[in-house]
């Protein structure tokens, strides 16, 4: 598959993409020696951030400074530019597009950033739009488990939380269908399961499905424990959410059931739901995904604005990836 | 005329300035090749928006990072910084012209920036004062109009919309006395129609000024429409707002009466005053507009900082532009 | 004395630090020559500002621009990211750790630099943390007396205004214990005195402490009057805020009785406390410290982050400075 133009979207990655970019992560790791890399110089990119987002606009900005590239920075742009005096994300769009060579657009409304990618002549990337998807941080998370348990396939992962709303879970399972014999287990509370249309989607796609209650039952035998968030803006109900939250806590006792080679991953930000006693514990990765979302940043600015080759070391079978030095393990 | 200290209001250019600064606009353009120039490489620019303008901050700071400079950036400073607590233009400006080379600074009062150029020992940019200028942008609307048709003078140029409190088209009005032969329609609604002094003084500055209210029977005669918004904000009363606001819609209908060789432009954001079907006409120069406003900010800082010689290519006549590639012809 | 590992509170700096950290900026002014230096170059800083400051994030920003190094920003960090959601100050640390070289944090709570250079691997400057400290602002504050005055012993020093609320006058006096032979005078309203507390670790530490309502009389023997504002914000009772405020005024009439070689500092932002008349006596040199403070924090990031050798210039005695150039003698 050759690189996508925009990144819009899980749907749009296959196998061979996800496997490639995780090489090129990989080279972008050993490339952040000493000084900035000169592979974007020249290179302006643009983030428009409608809805804000420190975490993941500083990740894309460090990413891009780091390859000698420039960045253009709407930290705000929702509330302080003309969005507020009624101009259409389009507009906005086409007009940063002739200072920028690359749109990464966070917006509160689904489908914003293809929308921009449907006007503008500089590649998008769809940092997250509104309920809908953050294509980017699925990557990551998938680029988190292949380093940090060797492999993408034959895994046994439990996505927690907030399935309904959270689109850092839907994502996440959308690019699951990509990778072989997984398992997937789907803990969540009533208010907050995952839509019926993309389960069907997911076992329409061989990943096996199931929903279930007893996160502690399932804990030893499970390789990725996904926690999430329940997020309190996505519920209309505020009864909802204070019974949906809270109910399945990441603490001491659940990690001592815990299968000792697994990871526990979380998109952040956290409240409550991963107890900080758990933080110093080497399975709770999550703090470590930070930096692994950066070199796949690297990696996929690198790939969709380079000119130059990557020369990506090829490692002996498919999936393989080199675990070990930074792994939970 | 020698290159100005500060660039503050659009009085202070005069015809060789302007014809001078677009030429080292098309040179900045051959400059965007692979890589970005070094010519301000060790100029540090600090961008200093008391009200938001995403646009013109990212036009500035794309021109800057373009030309090998560094910036700083304060997106917002006006109600996160010790403009909340008292502290005046002047003192600000002087503290951060202690950190950067030059000061781009956009504030809500008229005559902030001159306030602030009148202490610091730095060149300072007014982007924007309040109700009063925005020299800058006057000057990116002319060159795109020498862009795009080749010329500045001898031209047929209606402004449409808000004449009394837009800033854009007042400050492109008193630039426009910098050309010849230049016949200027202004075309606005009761109570947003252009003020007798400012009438007055394009007159007496040799500008043929005539009012009226029929753009359909004008446009087949113009070679420039110049549409604005109706500013909401500017406006006290409510119903004065409604009255002129969706008075003269460009759609497909005005296109088909228009020049077929003729431009419309705009200073943007746009609400519903320029229909989106027109967005693909070719005569639709707004957004070409956001990139030759890259390359006259870039000549503007790149004259304003530089201690390098900018090689002119020198064309044949006074006003003619290379005509031709980015053209709407 | 090493340099610290992280720069969190005015206590960890010992004379021998004070005076070799001046020493290097003063080689940081020297080598702010033409273009950027690349002493930092592959370094990257994150200013992380839960409390928004202009001047503080700018200066850090231009300093470490200045250096080569890159900059990746959160003017706006408290009311915009995860903090809303609830996340704690040790998990954006974390994140933002994977990311960047260092972190520059303010943050309205007292501590929670601290509590942030608990968990990360990188360095991190405190850059105020609520009520408690900002001790980068009392090292350039330090810097500039040593710059203008040429020593920092010996010295008579009015602190004046709110000495309750203010961290940047209390840091200060707490930086004061590093000099010697320092008689101190306070000068503050009732509701605003310095706490006896620090009034008696300020005296133990071999600073003489006198507490006074008259400053004109003591203006002609005074080296230093540090001026600061009465901080609204610090107040709960208005009519305390209101009795404070405006109690102590430097305008002409004051300096006309201030020694002539003495200086008038400010940390900025002023309101009314000190006079815009004054602006231009040779003594204030309250906008000259921006400048310093620029260098004092290259200095302070170059040593932080830096590899390479800095080559200071040494000079005959223990505490003299290279008085002259931009002194106000």
């Amino acid at each position: 598959m050759p690189v996508p133009r925009h990144i819009l979207e899980v749907r749009q990655f296959d196998r061979s993409f996800v496997l490639e970019l995780f090489e090129r992560a990989e080279s972008m790791r050993s490339l952040a020696g000493p000084g900035f890399s000169a592979r974007l110089q020249g290179k302006l990119m643009a983030t428009l951030f409608f809805e804000p987002s420190t975490r993941t606009r500083l990740s894309f900005e460090a990413a891009m400074t780091r390859l000698g590239g420039g960045v253009i920075s709407a930290e705000y742009a929702g509330a302080t530019s003309s969005a507020v005096k009624g101009e259409t994300i389009e507009d906005t769009a086409r007009i940063v597009a002739g200072y920028a060579d690359l749109l990464v657009i966070r917006h509160p409304e689904a489908g914003a950033a293809a929308r921009a990618a449907a006007v503008v002549d500089v590649p998008v990337i769809n940092a997250g739009d509104g309920p809908n998807e953050h294509p980017t941080q699925a990557l990551l998370d998938l680029y988190t488990i292949w380093k940090e348990l060797g492999r993408i396939d034959g895994l046994r992962i439990a996505l927690v939380g907030d399935l309904r709303y959270g689109r850092a879970a839907r994502s996440l399972a959308m690019l699951l269908t990509q990778t072989r014999d997984t398992e997937l287990f789907l803990v969540a509370p009533p208010t907050a399961r995952m839509s019926q249309e993309l389960r069907l989607a997911l076992s329409g796609a061989g990943v096996r499905v199931t929903e279930l209650d007893d996160l502690e039952g399932l804990a030893p035998s499970l390789d990725v424990i996904y926690q999430t968030r329940i997020q309190r803006e996505r519920f209309t109900d505020l009864a909802d959410y204070e019974a949906a939250r809270g109910r399945y806590i990441i603490d001491q006792s659940l990690m001592r059931r815990f299968n000792p080679q697994g990871i526990v991953l979380h998109p952040l930000p956290r409240v409550d739901e991963i107890h900080p006693s758990v933080d110093d514990d080497p399975r709770a990765a999550y703090f470590r995904q930070a930096r692994h979302g950066l070199y796949l940043r690297m990696a996929l600015l690198d790939w969709v604005l380079g000119e130059q080759p990557v020369v990506v070391t090829a490692y002996s079978s498919g999936t393989a990836a080199p675990a070990g030095g930074d792994s939970a393990s």
